[in-house]
């Protein structure tokens, strides 16, 4: 396998740096070739602006389709096209953090915003026409994972815990980042209490991170359903016959038992119907 | 009133920048004060590392503990304690920003992360030594709104919708922010269809835009649940008699028709049960 590590920590003599450095060394040891954007070490720029987009800046800048002219003329700045060679080269993203304010860190926000631009990682068009989005579409075929950290008790982020459940305060993450440019979403690694880790507690989270990343492939994704799979209607709404009784970000996630079409299942649903009723 | 106004849009002439021109002669007409934070045009820093925190730093960069340590002896950076300077004396806080990636581009997740610090926006104990947080804390009193514009149409993001519904993808910054560190979140303006706009839509926008201006003191904030308000347990979990169908972001806003207890309720509720049993 070929893994980018994305690491946003400001100090390498912390808890995050110590997970990355035992990390990178039990994919040298399964044999995985690992690539490492470190973006402090780098003094990686998170601002999207106009130095981003070479000679064809305009007066008025429209980040959207300027980032998008720009990585169509190959003038996105030199920055940003390295990490997006580093992404085409990998086929698992790993995105290391402290969670901040429920999210990202800064660095790493801007790390989003300014390499996934229409074209690269998003509003890739299928042979059909239509946009690939959620479950197909740019980075389609990767796999990406989180590894963060809280202060926080795990209890606290269970179904019914008061900062709500990690996979739903993640969702901007896992469903409307990796997801929507096609990647699978894998469950997130997350450590817990990680302001007053244990020797003990911190052996154990070493074990757990090295049987996730021994499982990197194999490892079940977050079961999303794909924009293309029949579930959605032309306004991106979920059918009524969908999960009938949810709403909110829970609506978009398959239950236990439940699995959602692909698309190519779909098309072949749609090509047998069609069939029968020739 | 007193509104702090936080802009993150790096072109004024833009729709955000109209829109935003036209939010401030509303504030001035209904006889507010303001002030604004742009962040693109005073080149806000958004990362956080050692320089934020003065004479103090440390060979070992804890982040947390730094924030908190220079914020007591008044050694943040210039750039921070003037956001907090302006924080102080707001009582309304307007965030204005382009829907990037389903949050705030990196130069707002940075202010974030850089001027609400242990000490100052939460991490304040109450005089009975608990920790004031979600509808209490450094912030409380204060309102908060979010002003955003988004590509995408309104279905998407409805109850059903693709994206999740808007509150829901915005519950890191509504609930894990402002109501964190003890604001009103206030129901997000949200502007759809932002590239697309007609002059007829733009108009409809802007005459949107002044009545909530208008109403901003007026407005029923998110029903979000106190976390001193008797409601969560002391894993804070949520206890079992509370909305027990439900799970994740959901289960922390009250229902339509329900109203979740304050904290002072609470108390006063715990006062008149003692009183009973006495």
């Amino acid at each position: 396998m070929k893994i980018l590590w994305v690491f946003a920590h400001p100090e390498q003599c912390s808890l995050n740096g110590s997970l990355m450095a035992e990390g990178l060394r039990t994919l040298t040891g399964l044999g995985h070739e690992h690539r490492v954007s470190d973006l402090y070490a780098m003094g990686w720029k998170p601002v999207v602006d106009g130095e981003d987009f070479g000679d064809g800046a305009h007066e008025r800048l429209f980040v959207g389709r300027e980032q998008e002219r720009a990585y169509r003329e190959r003038q996105l700045s030199r920055d940003i096209r390295a990490e997006q060679e580093k992404i085409a080269w990998a086929d698992t993203l790993v995105f290391q953090f402290p969670l901040w304010w429920f999210g990202p860190p800064a660095i790493l926000k801007g790390w989003f915003d300014r390499v996934l631009v229409q074209g690269f990682g998003f509003g890739v068009e299928g042979p059909d026409g239509r946009t690939l989005r959620y479950g197909d579409g740019g980075l389609a075929g990767k796999r990406a994972l989180i590894v963060t950290s809280v202060g926080a008790r795990e209890s606290g982020f269970g179904p019914r815990g008061i900062h709500g459940s990690m996979e739903e305060v993640l969702f901007p993450l896992l469903h409307g980042t990796f997801w929507y440019t096609g990647m699978a979403a894998l469950p997130p690694f997350v450590v817990y209490g990680a302001d007053r880790l244990t020797e003990a507690g911190f052996s154990r989270t070493t074990a757990a991170l090295r049987e996730r990343l021994r499982t990197l492939d194999t490892t079940e994704p977050l079961p999303f359903r794909h924009e293309n799979g029949g579930e959605y209607d032309e306004h991106l709404v979920l059918r009524p016959d969908i999960a009938p009784d949810l709403t909110g970000v829970a609506a978009h996630r398959a239950r236990d038992g439940e699995i959602p079409p692909g698309p190519r299942e779909h098309e072949r649903a749609g090509a047998l119907a069609g069939s029968r009723t020739r």
